[in-house]
């Protein structure tokens, strides 16, 4: 744990998990913990009609940057990809409602949860790869690169909206502390051009991202560069590791004496 | 606000926004700032080849949930409405592929962000409702039903996995704390067969809710029961209202000096 997570009644977290005896370990442990009680809903394979051919990721950078001020974050990394497929493969792709996925944009509807940028990427990834857990894999591996890369790095030929300066490390797939931590460096504020013009670059980063994992994947040399996130044994829930980032010394405890059952 | 919301200076964010002297009073102000800005993005609509017909809300609740137990949340509230849209639309959905948004249970492959039952019907939503501006809000309503309806309520006619007790009101539609709170509420744990049955009845609540509005819809009767969450004016960035539920006293801010720009 990264964090000293301490729950209300003063016991810490790690003491809850070590006492009752379950859990002792970290991964190894969460792992086999998963693996027992998750067989339920494994992952499995299924048909998509979607076809794949690979791409150039600047391309699709391009066309995401130049659809964000028109689609948002969402739907312009879903028109990077799609408007090439749509092109170059046809079949499916060409009645796939680019637009469709709109709604995602500010972490949905503008309440600042998750990042549009990988709802939209997230999408293409599942409407084309029908292996789940290959699948949640690719958008896993998008979600570190979201989060621990710094951001945004496209540079478009053609800058649309405005010079900007600052890369951040959002530690985080969450809308509103990505763009706020951006905001803070660059020193500007929501609505400027700035803004706009950072989150467009953001949505091209992450377009191209996943099209190189998609390439990849297309090659049979697809191979995921980081394990699940799998923290219930340490946190008690899903969730990331770095809990103090937002909640502070007040780390909400979830109060259960096992990561089992009552 | 609800949330004394204090700057790292020691400055309030009202104040840092009142003298900037652009942006005065909440709402009005919001919407004005909105309506002029964000012009370059504004709603539109787009063709469709996904078809709707009206749909029996408690059926589809009863195959999301049976369904939940296999594909967890963003699929069985897929599942849920589109099994039924395959045998009763048939066209486009029968290639649509139900496990595509999987990777979207746990907030995004566990990472505990936005509640993957959302993700799963603004996926239907999205590819339904050919305006853009309508599907977004059919997703904030529904955003505002999960996090501040005691859920779940669904009762399922046999079932699955356990006899839970508890509704809890999330604030928010963040996993790992919609969750969390339940798990505190009920008193187990996260790899309990409880909290999977809340998340398999909850599911099915947000299932039947989707139907319910896409009923209207069809009907023409669908009217948006809020307002976009639009808080870049009260917080200066997109977000909830609830700052404090998360962050306690140390809310962050973005540090700077208007809403509009540098």
């Amino acid at each position: 744990m990264q964090d000293k997570t301490v729950a209300e009644n003063g016991s810490s977290r790690r003491s809850f998990i070590v006492t009752s005896g379950k859990v002792i370990a970290g991964a190894a442990v969460a792992s086999s913990v998963l693996g027992g009680r998750a067989k339920e809903a494994e992952a499995y394979p299924f048909t998509t009609g979607y076809k794949y051919t690979k791409l150039n990721p600047q391309e699709v950078g391009r066309i995401t940057y130049e659809n964000y001020f028109k689609r948002w974050c969402a739907s312009s990394v879903i028109a990077g990809l799609v408007e090439l497929l749509q092109k170059k493969v046809g079949g499916q792709w060409k009645s796939f409602p680019i637009d469709g996925m709109r709604w995602a944009h500010g972490g949905l509807a503008g309440w600042g949860a998750l990042c549009g940028t990988l709802t939209g990427a997230g999408t293409v990834i599942g409407m084309l790869v029908p292996e789940t857990d290959t699948a949640e894999a690719m958008v896993n591996d998008l979600a570190f690169y979201y989060s621990y890369t710094e951001l945004p790095s496209y540079t478009p030929a053609k800058i649309i909206k405005a010079e900007i300066e600052n890369m951040t490390i959002s530690s985080t797939p969450v809308c509103h502390i990505s763009v706020g931590r951006w905001m803070r460096s660059e020193g500007v504020a929501f609505l400027s051009p700035e803004r706009a013009e950072r989150c467009a670059r953001l949505a091209a980063d992450v377009a191209i991202e996943t099209t190189r994992m998609l390439n990849a994947w297309a090659d049979g040399t697809f191979k995921p560069k980081h394990k699940l996130l799998f923290n219930v044994a340490a946190n008690g829930i899903t969730s990331q590791n770095n809990c103090m980032d937002c909640h502070g010394d007040n780390v909400p405890s979830v109060e259960t004496y096992s990561t089992l059952s009552k």
